[in-house]
């Protein structure tokens, strides 16, 4: 996800806008113009650092003075200091809300997907943890970066990134056949095929029509291990990646990278992360600005 | 928060436009021309229904047809049906994910903010609960509806809506008196002013420098009852509101509604609110369109 | 009005890129590549300067060195120079008209503003000088910047800045009472409640509300007297900010604050400005450009 | 200056959502949904009227219907209805303020520029009456179209409208002479050339160098009436266009036309023009909406 | 590609403004209010037709009445009428040059894409034709969208559909092996990866690598065969989809085709397409409109 | 076309952000951060090179380093190296096909213009080549700067830089002499007026008209010599200018400068002209970045 950083930084902007308004009116009422103030963001709790190169692009952007203390996608422990920053104290005050929302949203989505893909590991799996499209809405680059940070996969960011027939799709094309024979036809030689089914029929009969990927939904990890070990008889298994998605917790996601699927996909840690809290403290104020 | 509908709708096609990104190729793929498609949208889970209004406008400004069986703010139980969309297939499953991302999220945040107000209710409460401007970034729209329609309070919405003098500022600008001083001498008299404070030392001051609003920031329920005590034995809690924030979870919301507090603040429902589990379903598939 | 630069740049962008088209053709036409040009901007009357930090940062924003050679807010006699700009004389030319017409506009305000301000402080009194939302269209946040340098108060910027409620809206919703009624009910704790009135009796009924500000609109001089009379005498009248406004011109405006209204307010002062004379002198040509 | 209607809908949107901000938070606090409300925007004091192509757009843009009492041009009297509105109040309060911004600041432009076209017509003459760019930064294309509707000429709206040498462009290139030539050899065939000029003797060059339209830049009107004679007499000036420019105003504009002068331009008139007082009145309140 | 209308809406509206300009000066002097024109857009020149959706959507938006007699994707005739338009004769011609130069420039694509399809389909084979990201700047959707009514493949659209190891990737690095081995090792499973190869040897590490597509670049028809031909043999060659990029043309495409690679890509099919020469003729001109 | 480098920046982003949709997902899996990259961008073909502003502003505005080997205008060889690109290769490999894309058409369109600029001026006439607006949509201010370049002339760069009736405005209006006539009481002091003729009868009219300019619109090259020949005569052809446009070609546009025509208009230089074959070589790789 490397976008030029032109790119990223109206992107910021435009949030940072959002939150401003008129203006700042408090620090404008309150800070006289001759200040130049040194603050450190802090992060209250233990978690995965996510934002830092997007909070840094902000700063920057509004001449202020960033240095990180850490990198993006290492774990930082309660009261670690994260990023410090020099300049105006009425920009920082002004962009403050801003930075922190950004970090506390991409740090607990990193934090979660970290969390999740670490039990994995340390079961001794390699299983991926892929994000969904259940983002916020209009976040979905900087939900997904958080994803990666974290140790995840990204899945599909936008609708053009891979071709994904999904129950609605079969349901109005009439059959998994019949979907996939449109697509095969009419698609781009360049991107892959999904397709999303219910049962291990199906998924038997979405593996005939070769698609590259199977997505088992709302399978049991029992159902899923069951449509592994059938599958993987068959020749196409060698090639298709299985992919378990609904209904996966913090608490039988083991038990799903213990069913030999490729991919789990969990809508929840884009969806519903605990934010990281984090705070922005002034530790110290000089008169004169060079 | 009435906006007329041709801004909402500029809004909504910004996130609708970044979920397509190039075009929705599985739908266009798989999907044929001549159909008419009905669709419902169901709530998986019992809760505040919020969104519906904009979820509405999106819909039409598509050229899709909308029937909305409850509205916006009332309860829908588990597989309740929100809303019926007929049209094209295509437009319905390019617009899916955006609707339900929109619907989850607000509806998320309507949940948990009438989870608390009705606590506080039901204890036989009126303090008010408020949203801090702790949402997701460029969402704050959308997030502080919500809170709206769960029967809270928006609080600020950006920076220019109250002046609110934090620590920060205190820190900067030397003392709780100077920084009211400053405020009172130039600010607009249209706006009412607020202050956070960390002690029941500070909120005397502060009550002294007659402020509007006074923030009683990370207090224990028994130190705000003692600062209510104490304050509306002064002459100035006549007419003071007094807001607790920080720290303040579903446990001990009602502790604090006891305390005599006019508001209540928490980040959490708009930070890290749970999102409501929703589908898309489609029930019916016509061949002619009219 | 602290806006962070970079959101000032963009607003600024879109001024001159409207005034540009597709470019200056004249001065691509005439002028060579290979030149550095001293410009002068320069005030052709007396007047209360304003728009110095927009003109600086829309020349620095286009690679010009700017120099002011005084601050916004204060006055300058006919023929001062305000700014020096130093660069290509092609981007100086072409940005030349933007930055006239920006300084002009804004200087009209503040100086209109303040010469009100200043015989309201001549004859003792302390009385508030307010704009209303009556500015040109798109151009609130320079107009009330303008205001606020020439000593005013900018009353609200946009519609969400204060619940006002006025003549039309009483008149839907049936009486004061129930528009107040419904505005306690329903508003945010941060906002504060204003009530415009035709008469000492829709006054009293106001007060009687419990609003935080009361609109005398359209009463003379003497009407106005009566009220604060009136009003003071209640208890809430302690409390209550009083404001006038409709009719009030550069003749009366002392007769109105004499009557000890808190607030005078005018649309004229942003809606029929008279423009401050200026012009760019080019006082310097170089050949060489370092 | 015409503009397919949905390129001016999205400028007046932009309008519009400056003003509203969050959302006209007054209007939806007092006001219930199911209102249908007729108002009609009246004329306070005599003018030409212009704004209403734009104010109509905007309000059927809002899904208000609209009905015009009289045309864009035509002159209204004191008390006159201009526009009936009829729809949601709510919609139409929280627009009401940008309508009548621009229907008062337009109206005022074509005002005065008509009163000059008039005066100047009364006494015989058919000389042009031109506005400058002199504009309220933004709004050129409105404040140039209600020029044209109260009877005068654009002028140039921007920079790409005419090649027009100033003063700056003739010291920074050396001569008048080198000036044009460098014009003469590279611009479009397809553009005008005018050039400023501040004596005869320059004028005289100009002449010669064989421009379309020659400014007389702070000419007095004995000073034009000399230069027209003598440039008349030059086989030129039966081609030469002269324009008479700065220090014209409304008591000696028809000394300027008498003097023989082709085109009188004046920055007053779009830049310090005495906005037309209006109001918009609520006339009914139905209960029922169709 | 399959976009919901609204975001088209906009990308057209955008382009049309920037032919317009500040308005259509010609047609609103020229043309009175009053009429309605039946218009039709007919092809000069045999040609397979695309831009006729984009036609009737940015007709539709001015509020014209649009009837296709064709579809995008047929072949028409030259003289053929292509779409009717009847409306406001001012807006049709301010839209005119638009209209035409979508359309003709996308069937201009189409066509030529066509051209090569048909002639390889003739000649017996199966292998598609794709474009490549050397399109007009800013028209990559149209472009695309044109390639694929002319029976192309449209390839990447953008840098995000598909990863693409080019021969400067592989220099950075420093090895196909490890340019692959990062993209392994971190890529999203939804992607395919292809690299780009300059001689057998390449190809034959590529295949070894396991990616999914090779592009043989700059190879010769015979070259293309013996690779094809070798890499047939090995196991791999069963999955991997070989692509012949650099040096063909509408000459050797066919020899190129019957080497027995599954793609062909050429640059110049979007980069420097004939246009489609298409005219706007007015064919009827009514006074009343209705 | 002299745009502030400020204008032009957004543009260009904007075609870069088209290209790159969610990131370069290539160069950022495969190349590490530490390096610093010099590239070399080359002409595969001779040409009239331009572009190089647009692409070193691009580059700049990205935190790359350039260095032109030539300037814009000037004729490269094949193999010529056009530009220097020194520093981080994720951003130059991101940004290298809008670059090229850029560079590519806007040289090939200065060398077709300058081609036929030359055989003119071979032949030892001084005719004008012009463009028309037949250009790509939204690329206008880049088609048009690269006329310039190659020596030719923009004309209209879209509808409000010239009057110009065509054949449908006569068409709807009724007579060229009504149109005229319309245009001459209502236009612009500041616009030139151009009619389009169909044959030598209607070029007389026009010449009554005392039009600016009349388009000899499909006149052959012998027609055209007669029109001049006759309308020479006439007392108007010593000021009206007279173009020459439609089916002109390489072939035969010394004939038609041969006929005395003063401008020869083509739509063919931007409609359809050959891209020219350019490419981006890296040409160091370090390691450590300064």
């Amino acid at each position: 996800m490397y976008l030029p950083r032109k790119i990223l930084e109206e992107k910021l902007q435009e949030l940072l806008g959002e939150d401003i308004g008129h203006g700042d009116i408090t620090s404008s009422l309150t800070i006289s113009e001759n200040l130049v103030v040194e603050a450190e963001i802090v992060a209250k709790e233990r978690c995965i650092v996510a934002g830092l190169e997007e909070a840094t692009i902000l700063c920057e952007d509004l001449n202020l003075t960033v240095t990180a203390h850490t990198d993006d996608g290492s774990q930082a422990n309660a009261e670690a200091r994260l990023l410090r920053i020099v300049g105006d104290p009425r920009t920082i005050l002004s962009a403050e809300r801003t930075l922190l929302n950004l970090l506390s949203r991409m740090s607990g989505i990193a934090t979660i997907t970290n969390h999740l893909v670490s039990k994995i590991r340390s079961a001794g799996y390699e299983t991926r943890v892929a994000a969904t499209r259940k983002v916020a809405p209009g976040l979905s680059y900087f939900d997904k970066k958080a994803v990666l940070l974290g140790g995840g996969d990204t899945h599909r960011i936008c609708l053009d990134d891979l071709i994904l027939i999904k129950d609605n799709h079969v349901k109005i094309t009439g059959s998994i056949h019949e979907a996939v024979r449109r697509v095969r036809e009419n698609a781009s030689f360049s991107k892959k095929i999904e397709i999303e089914v219910r049962s291990l029929d199906e998924a038997l009969k979405a593996a005939e029509a070769n698609v590259d990927i199977i997505m088992l939904d709302n399978f049991s990890p029992g159902k899923v291990k069951e449509a592994v070990a059938i599958l993987k008889n068959e020749r196409v298994a060698e090639r298709v990646l299985l992919e378990a998605s609904g209904g996966i917790t913090e608490n039988n996601v083991v038990e799903y990278a213990a069913s030999g699927v490729d991919i789990i996909s969990l809508g929840r840690i884009t969806q519903s992360p605990k934010a990281i809290d984090m705070s922005l403290e002034v530790v110290k104020v000089n008169k004169t600005r060079t």
